[in-house]
C-alpha cells in the first residue's frame, strides 16, 4: 500500500480519524496483526521504525508530522529484524490492521490491543494532495486527529 | 572489528582520544574511508546510523553514552542503504580511518575531512571492562574524551 500511493520523491499523504463505530463490513475484511517498535524518535516527527506484519519484517524512516511526510522503507531479512529488534525494548505497539475498499481508496482501520486496547483509528492514504483535500469521511468516521501527537504510534508505544 | 570486540550482550566497551600528533606508521597503516550519515538520533546517545566503508554498507543502532554502550548493527544490501541514504541529509560526516595495532588491541584514528577537517581522533575498543580500566595510552595520545559530546560523531555530523 505505502509504496503504490507515494509520489516519486516519498513523501507520504495520509489523513487520521478516530472511529465512532466500526463500519458492518469490518469482520469480513481482510486483516493482520501488526508488532512494531521504534529504535529512535525525535521530537518534530523524525523515526526509525522497525514492523513485523505477518513474516514480512521492515525498516522505515519518517521525518515531518501532520497530513504529509518523507517516508523511506526497506524490507529486512528474518535475521536483519532479529538482530535490531530487541533495541525497541519498551517502545513497542501491536494493532489488528483491517483494510476495508472505500470509492477507490484504501481505510485503513487499527484497532490496539495491550496497553492501548480500545483505541480504534482509521488512516486513509492519498495519491494526491487534491484527493486528500477533496475527501468526505464516511459517516462512521468521529473527530480528525491527523498530526496529533497524542494519537501517533510514536506516543501510543511509549504510554 | 566491532563484532569481535563485542560482549555478549552487544555492548561496546571503548576509549576516545584527541591525538598530540600522528603516530610515525599511520601512512603505512591499513585505512579507508568511511561515510556515514543520521537517521534519527536522540539527546541521551540513543541513535540510528547509516554507513559505507568501501563496498560494505552497514546500519548500525546505538543506546547510551560514553565507554560502556549497546550497539546493534547489520549488513545492508546496496539497494536497502540506497533507499535510506537520502534521510541522513545535512546530517553526515567523512573521515579516513587508519588501523594501528597496538599491544594486542586496535586504535583506530579517524582524520575527519570535510567542514571538521584537521580534527585527528583515536577510539581503542576492549573485550572486557578490567582492560579499558588498566589502559595506558601511548604517549602520541592527548586529552582522553570519552563521552564527551562535542567529539561525538552525531554532533560532528551536525555542525
Amino acid at each position: 500500500m505505502r509504496v503504490a500511493n507515494q509520489t516519486r520523491n516519498n513523501r507520504e499523504i495520509e489523513r487520521k480519524f478516530l472511529l465512532k463505530q466500526p463500519p458492518d463490513q469490518l469482520k469480513r475484511s481482510r486483516h493482520y496483526v501488526i508488532e512494531q517498535g521504534y529504535l529512535a524518535t525525535e521530537p518534530a516527527g523524525r523515526q526509525v521504525r522497525l514492523r513485523k506484519k505477518g513474516k514480512t519484517a521492515s525498516l522505515t524512516f519518517k521525518v515531518g508530522r501532520g497530513a504529509h511526510r518523507e517516508e523511506r522503507e526497506i524490507k529486512l531479512s528474518a535475521k536483519q529484524f532479529a538482530a535490531l529488534w530487541p533495541g525497541t525494548a519498551g517502545r513497542r505497539l501491536r494493532k489488528t490492521r483491517y483494510e476495508i475498499p472505500w470509492r477507490g481508496l484504501l481505510i485503513e482501520i487499527d484497532l490496539y490491543r495491550g496497553k492501548n486496547a480500545g483505541l480504534v483509528v482509521a488512516e486513509v492514504e492519498f495519491p494526491n494532495l487534491a484527493m486528500c483535500r477533496k475527501f468526505k469521511p464516511p459517516s462512521w468516521f468521529g473527530r480528525e486527529v491527523t498530526g496529533e501527537k497524542r494519537y501517533s504510534n510514536v506516543r501510543l508505544a511509549n504510554e
